[in-house]
């Protein structure tokens, strides 16, 4: 905890920046849920759980890395255990709180995690992009369609990454990591950021 | 809390695991409860506060396991001594707050802790089963249902690691852990979330 | 911190049972507090932060006991001078909301604390006995009577402990330290819960 | 963190309790600000922050007693440097929500801070004075007497321990730090009480 | 952590007396939000985070001083790379709440950060200035203008450090921390102490 981080170490310096922009993030999504409207509520718990279970991820990995200088990929694959799901559920509700949506759906996009390019298709081709197409609702297309293009890149991320990392060689390790931390804070910040801006045009609308 | 995660380390990922989603599942169950309908705030407070107390022994659980490689059996005993009682008040408290049911009931769901069987034998075919079976409200007794058999299965799963750790040799002190963390996970994430889902659905068809 | 807390070690198992109960009994009077008819408030937020208080040093305690292996005397005497006031107080708003108490009693509570068998006669026999027994609330003559007992036998607890302690030789540390934890549970977390029970079924009865 | 608080270690001790008390005054402070009229509401976070802010001060200057046994002289000057300017502002809003009192007045009493001898002849004498008496509020003339009491007397204890810190030799640094806490007690939690009680008295009254 | 700080460190002390500021003001912000006029709900929330994030930077780099005596740079550049562009935001949250702006505005404001004399051109003579100049509401107009005035020195502040820093010789790397600290004190706490104020004012006038 006592060491110095050093000006030139922008691993370091990248997991820093996320482990305090999460908990911004996160206070910030519980502190702003109260001034939407209700059907937002969930939607808005959910973005910031995720990003407060990350935070706690974050400030142990600065740590490690400040003591140790070794990437903790073991934090790395915990933290996406709990956080995936937890992003799959978000979109879930989020469109289940303006459309009767099948309970089957939720099922079929959480396996999806596995196959990541079933998520993709399923975004963009299969019924939640149907569904998302005819609920009427502008706000919660416009937030759908920024986060199904969020997750295409964001997730492809990770998997570049992964590809890198065990097939390329894992020619850097350094690099790898700001490559992760960035795809953290897009999908996890950023795609938290566009929930809420479309639950306050929604809110906006609605008063 | 500097030492290396290994990615291999199955038991110490368990436990980071289930420390965070733990705090994660108490923040959702708090920041929940003002939207349920309010004869469903004390069995949500109940179960975030199982879950905050989880999470602190769960996080010194993993220090140790990192530091030392040695299963903190006391802190499961202590955290178990603290949150059964809770689980059964929470059982207790659900169904009261929907059928008039008898104060004596309470003292024989503690009692009954220490015989495990006859908790199974009370949620089954006891008055508390024949209470729910008549207490006239669908989400309540799916809550129930649900419940009853994850505190059968979770339950039996304490049974079966204490069977092996003390009968059987207790020949993986490794796989014990896993289990024991997995029966937890159960018994109070699982079970918070199925009462939160009973929750949510009796609020939906009250408004 | 990071020391092992062996499951035979009842002293430092007590220590870190109760820490935790304190908080989640703390987090879970201040959370039930909005439920309950307004003038119940104050009340459960003393109880509350008595709670609170105490697990901090708990929480210490129990550190300083598996470092050490040595019972941290000074910080139970720092908590029951602040806890110790406080109960008192808790006592005397909870009469104070429903009845118009002298102020002048307050204070005969509080001196009272010095001559504890002083304390038992004011409850039994005084004027907070008499203006009780005229209070025509059935709620807060039941935590009266229920608090009365658990004061009278828990207070008891401590002047055996500090008999025993300083006159009878102090024989057994480790038997004092479980003998102290068990008041501090009576005198604190099931007082608080007494006075919850009582403040749920006035609020029931109002509306 | 770790060593072992000796019960006859009294400037330990008064570090100790005065650091747990600051806690439990903040948190009651915000708790009951919310049944109090909305008037007071600013005071009584006003009051809270100068509590918590104290108490990581005083968390800190305990630690370092603990481990050094030195007095933590720095930490004591950065608080004060903190906290005064805060608890004369507290004085400015208490009076200015009940009357229109001219904003000049705020920077004479923060400048007066300087000049300790200035204050209290501001408050006996000046324009708050007189404001105050003709606000015609009897729970603000209450706590504002008191607390110019408080003031008089507890600010005094500063600068009698000032003058023995530095002119009179600086005889004893134990004795020092005892009077110090007893000032902070004073000034922070008593201070912070009296506000709270005109606060209830006249929140009564309006109901 | 339990170094002892010595009273001549200026800096030292000044990176204690910001961090528990900022905490302060963090925590102050959030308690006020709640009684001010909706629409400054999310400008108190920005503030306050700010202010927060800012804090954790400010109790490590504490931390660092005292430990190795050492000016934590990478940790200023980390907190600046976060909060810059929130105080850009809330500027911008602020006005939009009250007149139409144009959604490219912000990211000229933000684009602006990089060079800082933009910035102080949008602010006086651009779109921004002319919107405030005619939004017609009194304390917004106050706000904007203090504030104006605040980056204008405050940021320059930053400019004048890194003048200092990288081309003069770096003379004296203790004032430029001091100096820092006050850049940061002004642009966080004073920033957000003018935006509460205008919004107190705000809200007395709308009820």
């Amino acid at each position: 905890m006592n060491k110095l981080l050093l000006p030139q170490d922008i691993v370091g310096g990248s997991f820093w920046l996320i482990s305090v922009a999460m908990i911004g993030a996160a206070i910030f999504f519980f502190l702003e849920r109260g001034r939407l409207s209700s059907r937002w509520a969930t939607v808005m718990n959910l973005v910031g759980v995720i990003a407060l279970m990350s935070s706690i991820h974050y400030f142990y990995a600065k740590n490690l890395w400040v003591l140790n200088g070794q990437a903790p990929i073991a934090l790395r694959y915990i933290d996406w255990l709990l956080t995936f799901p937890l992003t799959i559920l978000t979109f879930y509700v989020m469109l289940n709180s303006v459309t009767d949506i099948k309970r089957g759906m939720f099922w079929r996009l959480l396996v999806g995690i596995v196959g990541w390019l079933y998520i993709i298709g399923e975004l963009y081709m299969g019924d939640t992009g149907r569904k998302n197409a005819s609920c009427g609702n502008e706000s919660v297309q416009m937030a759908f369609f920024a986060n199904r293009l969020i997750i295409t890149i964001g997730f492809s991320i990770y998997h570049i990454g992964y590809f890198i990392e065990h097939l390329a060689g894992g020619a850097n390790i350094n690099s790898l990591n700001v490559i992760y931390n960035l795809a953290d804070f897009l999908n996890k910040i950023i795609f938290g950021m566009i929930i809420y801006s479309a639950a306050i045009q929604d809110t906006r609308k609605g008063t």
